[in-house]
């Protein structure tokens, strides 16, 4: 019973290829540093690659007996080519193995990642690009505030994304440095070449002490933190997604592939897919709960307690890289809005008002005195159901005699929207100039 | 009642300087585009010069009523210089106003952290300096595994902060983004030029998108996942001096400083501050989770939830500065290595039977098979109650024939540790070389 | 600086009632066994009141040098009494004392949340009393499903605090049992009546084992669980209270009292107590987080580490109370439900085609089939853009021809909710039944 | 890809058992009000029967493309024994129905939990049993405090236990009602008898409102809660075994089943299960944050969201499980204590004293002040590398004159472990006491 618990290699065996390459780069530098002869190496490189082989066509027998995936590797060489498959371990350690192995591994998974990024960031270009002219309400506290172009929005989500693509990169650098020869946790008796090993592994620096080399997990923690703001923007998403596509809203379609319909209510159409989405961003906080409550309190070097540091980041990047080809692919370029209904909400919701009360510090008032007079304005229109810019100029006039007939031409959500003309505003000049310089900083 | 609900003065008033430096900036942008004039400029420069000096000698009068420090401050200003007052939030929001003061007040705590971390890295060099020939056990599951130079282990610890300053600059660049211009979310009908206010404010760039200038919180959310991990760090040492200073282990004495007795028990010297330090590791933990579950499904822009991010940011900010100052002012200039106890336990747990092993390697055995053998010679000395090296060689041989005279130069824990000898491993000339390296870096 | 970074009594002197009450309580079981005399007992007990009444009036000088509460209240007793002030410590440690005043403390604010929970409960039946009439559309993915009584949907909040009060006296049970007289770790060499001192603090039982008692901290894990809970029901009340009073949706109006407007738009009226129980919520799971992982790894008995599970504790306590008395006394009593607009959305949702489908049921078809067919109908009226009890009998036949003139009778809103007339349903005189239960189960 | 991203049957057909049996009663339920003929019931019962039979040989044909274990059920039926399979999703919905089913799952669960959790605690009366006698210190701070029995220490870890159990059948309690009938979230237009179905199912009471009955997850919450809890605990015996069978503490030793070798170091005994125990604990916080998380924000009724309930609730049952099991039947039987080494630590750390300080208190002094004295004396005897008892009496007498010959009596670790000698203390005959309560009230 105790095997069956202590055993990885259900989980772990997902770093096959990359622990085989790492065994193929240490077998070779402990041939160039004399401690294998040729023969040997040949033979070790021929057996990894029959078992690679094996593993790729399904025909690996794992077994639990032999605990993890290096284990079971190491046995099945040495069933393969005898007293040569013994060698392979010299100068080694499963502790600086397994942590090689998971960079390695990590590291790929963070290049597609970062394609995966890439990919979703077009589809919302695309998206902002075709609803520049839009118009809606931008909220704040889910109450209409000030007109947007829809496709300022969906830029707003874009940045979210370049963030975490930044993000990625800087962990990128952090997580691609060689432990391989920190060995058990001192180093090695033997004179092996890390520098050599590390090179050959594409790592971009050694890892500078041995005891750290082993216990260290930062790289882990790093990922899962910066995949859990990931998630943290693709639920805010997926939330806007939902709240868009909800009856009362109605500001957008959802494409019927993502939504799934009801077992009882023929009428339901369900955003399904932005509510997993939403749901699946708990579960990689949860991940990352777990990964910094694990090394909290470990005393140095290698613990035990480490191999569960694998079920949370392997839960992560496949969540991750699920959910973000899922809004590239079937969500953001299937998503229409209802241009008419978001363009009449942001009229029900007074979102002129602002440039009301802009207009009254244009005619000398200070803003706060401004922003008062407005109020009473807006009172006014609720009171008779009209839109600011149907209330008649003498009506205005009585509440304050300085509005005179040109506050029409700044109501219409047109010119509100256009009048935001710097750099970062909502102006559809703007938009556009973004959206080029957001082309161009990431072909 | 609900006043004194939605109140955050008490708690964000500790951002009136920064608060009052953007105001300044954004008053003088006021009067380069022409919607202030000189007179109300310099009004407001006044106004504001001796805001901040009652807040600094403590007679500013703050009020929930006004609800937050930027209103209060505003208030101020308009008791004071009158109608000039009212003209400050011209143009702004308190939207882009707060986020732009966190981000100044959060960049300055940054440098200082930078500073503290530099400080702590510090005086580990110096530790790990004066215990480079400190020969200890390298503990693997807190058993003894390898002897390790003591130098060498701090210097494990000293990788840690180094890799915690990379992440904190990290977070600096991400953080000195500029959102002053966004306004309520939609930037501003006035020509405000935000270039020109982030340069003032020595910001790195301007926040390219209006609404997500507003929303974004990934800047505390970032910060807070780096002093997560930093804390981490600081519970790892914090529980290995707990461990090395418990009777038990007797490895190292903790200064009386941090140490207290007991209420009771007169013999007693307790370990409390990184005790502490390791309890409060939690607190940061529970902040990072409540930062990161407050974004998570908040739809754009601003919402009043987000008055939740400042309490977790300035608690994180405040207990990891406490937990470094104290870590290099009073912990480590102050412990000290038991060097003979250090020594005595790392001959005990047998620590050069890996090396016992790679002897029996060099004379043609596998490693696989030399530690077999190696294992039947430690169960051998456990049953006379022997060190390896002091098992006569014709008891060795019986074991196995091929082991000689020549064995005993390789047991000693000073070569065992010596032979460590390549980049990252423990050997007293490694670890010199990496702190000359070290101090090279980050001089 | 160590003293400043160990001391709590600026958190901990909250505690001083119950280190108060304890200590009386103490002093008299001294007493009883022969420890100290008359004249000492009547000593300790003058100078504890004459502390208190300085605490309550504001004179007690409280001092870090003395680090707790405790401490402070010890050496200001030891200060005016002399001599007797120095025995009371005899027979306890600060270790059993802490935890002793932390479940007195944590008993009474259950008892103050027990009333809170009452009330709140109070103030939701009187809102479904109200609204049995009321018609809206239940949610499913946040999409219009069945019609439902909003007197119903706010009894399902009802029943959220239900099970948060079930769960507080469980939880009080846990908390109320006595942990004094186990001394530092492993009881007092003193004849102490750990029975009597429980009676007379009025504890159920006394706590079994003495190194149990003094590291235990469950109940400070388990209430903070179960204020987790009750946060994320508040929460999602709050989450609906916002999205209900957005503009699309404008199911209810919330009160001003609990919005506030904007600092530059002067139209809006934003739901800010709301969002701010919504957010408080993630501060509570952030607590949780930190008591949670704080214990995980700590070995027995006591450590410094808990010093910080007062801070959490304390601050949920604090959260909870402060969001449950908003809620009972500015939210539940004021919101207003737009009663026509709730209505017209469940129309225009069609949330009667399931009944559609039922009556197909009756008709004889499988309801398979019948959700199949009513699809159908729901197409063409959505076609047609009306509403199913809009369509003629004939063209209903031409999609399916056992639809005959009854099936009207069962598609308008009302008699679709009087139709789920079973326990629990949304039949208004279920919903009656359910709150008469209500009131009765808890009155 | 749409259907592979939401389809859940991978993870949720471990419900089968339970999806079935609820079906039947749902089945006959439609029969006994009418719905469906005695003919449909018992085609009904025959192809869920054989459907459960497949499931059980392993023949069953689970398919992604309909979704989850219910359609996939549903389908099988239908194929099986056609229109009658139509009609058995009448007047339920799949909102009711995966709620049902996970809480009969859950319950079983909870009664296989209990279980366990009673023969842990059996297990370790076994091991408190035959450790009462055996004499160890017991720590504060990881620090000698006051001699222990070694029987009483693991009465602290059967305590922590005790409450788990208690915890348990609280949680079961509200796990056990009926959400059956609640339908999509209103009730049905049928006439169902829910309070026949949930007798029939073995519920406690049927859930009151049929929109909490479909949305409320508190029963997964406050599960996770307290198995995080239990985790804790387990966490916090797996520390100490670690730390126990450490080199410097030697305590104890660990049975070699649950210790593993290294691939390297030939003398290595790692205590793997005790760590990996620690670090599951890790795992079940991650999963209680998760589904905290992912509850927080969520609208009445349903939301897709809640799809993500089952892994962390699933993978909680399983952890917990296997940490119970292999702590009962791998460690807890085969610990075995070195009670030289223990008494001799305890020795070493002047564990004795507070019972010196409490015989100066015998002779008049005042609890302060006697601590006084102890401290010098412990200063004296360290000074000398000798314990107290064997300091000579004129020794003592120069540091206070009332120390007499009569000190010897109270120093030695017996007679200041069967001194305290109340309920709760560590005196063998208290400890016997307690073991014979805990088999009473537990039998």
């Amino acid at each position: 019973m105790a095997t069956e618990f202590t055993a990885s290699v259900d989980i772990d065996r997902r770093l096959y290829r990359h622990d085989i390459a790492a065994s193929l780069v240490h077998a070779n530098m402990l041939h160039r540093i004399g401690v294998i002869d040729i023969n040997d190496l040949h033979k070790i490189q021929h057996g990894l690659q029959e078992i690679l082989a094996d593993i790729e066509s399904g025909t690996m027998q794992w077994s639990t007996t032999y605990e993890d995936v290096h284990m079971n590797i190491e046995v099945a060489l040495t069933e393969r080519i005898g007293e040569a498959g013994k060698k392979l371990h010299t100068a080694r350690s499963r502790n600086d193995q397994v942590v090689t192995d998971m960079r390695l591994w990590l590291r790929d998974e963070i290049d597609e990642l970062s394609t995966l990024l890439h990919q979703a960031q077009d589809a919302l270009l695309n998206v902002a690009e075709r609803e520049v002219d839009t118009l809606m309400p931008g909220l704040t506290h889910l109450q209409p505030a000030q007109p947007v172009s829809a496709g300022h929005h969906i830029m707003a989500w874009h940045a979210m994304l370049v963030r975490d693509r930044e993000r990625l990169a800087d962990c990128r650098r952090r997580t691609n440095r060689s432990p391989l020869g920190a060995a058990a946790l001192a180093g090695s008796s033997y004179p092996v070449d890390r520098q050599w090993t590390a090179k050959e592994l594409d790592f971009e620096q050694v890892i500078d002490n041995s005891m750290d080399a082993v216990s260290d997990r930062d790289f882990v923690m790093e990922f899962i933190s910066m995949a859990a703001m990931l998630m943290v923007h693709l639920s805010r998403i997926a939330e806007e997604l939902i709240l868009w596509s909800s009856l009362p809203f109605s500001f957008i379609e959802l494409p019927d592939t993502i939504a799934t319909g009801s077992s009882i209510m023929p009428q339901k159409k369900n955003p399904d897919v932005p509510e997993l989405i939403r749901g699946k961003s708990a579960r990689v906080l949860g991940n990352l709960m777990s990964i910094m409550t694990l090394m909290r309190a470990q005393p140095l070097t290698y613990n035990r307690d480490n191999q569960e540091d694998k079920q949370p980041l392997f839960d992560t990047v496949d969540t991750v890289k699920s959910c973000l080809t899922i809004c590239t692919h079937k969500i953001f370029p299937h998503m229409r809005f209802n241009r008419n209904l978001t363009a009449a909400m942001a009229e029900k919701g007074y979102t002129n008002a602002t440039d009301f009360a802009d207009y009254l510090v244009g005619k000398g008032l200070s803003f706060r005195d401004a922003y008062q007079v407005t109020g009473q304005v807006v009172k006014e229109a609720l009171a008779h159901k009209k839109s600011l810019d149907s209330l008649p100029v003498d009506q205005l006039q009585s509440i304050h005699p300085q509005i005179g007939e040109d506050v029409y031409q700044f109501l219409s959500l047109k010119s509100v929207v256009a009048s935001r003309d710097h750099i970062g505003g909502t102006a559809p000049a703007q938009v556009r100039a973004a959206l080029a310089r957001a082309r161009r900083n990431s072909p």
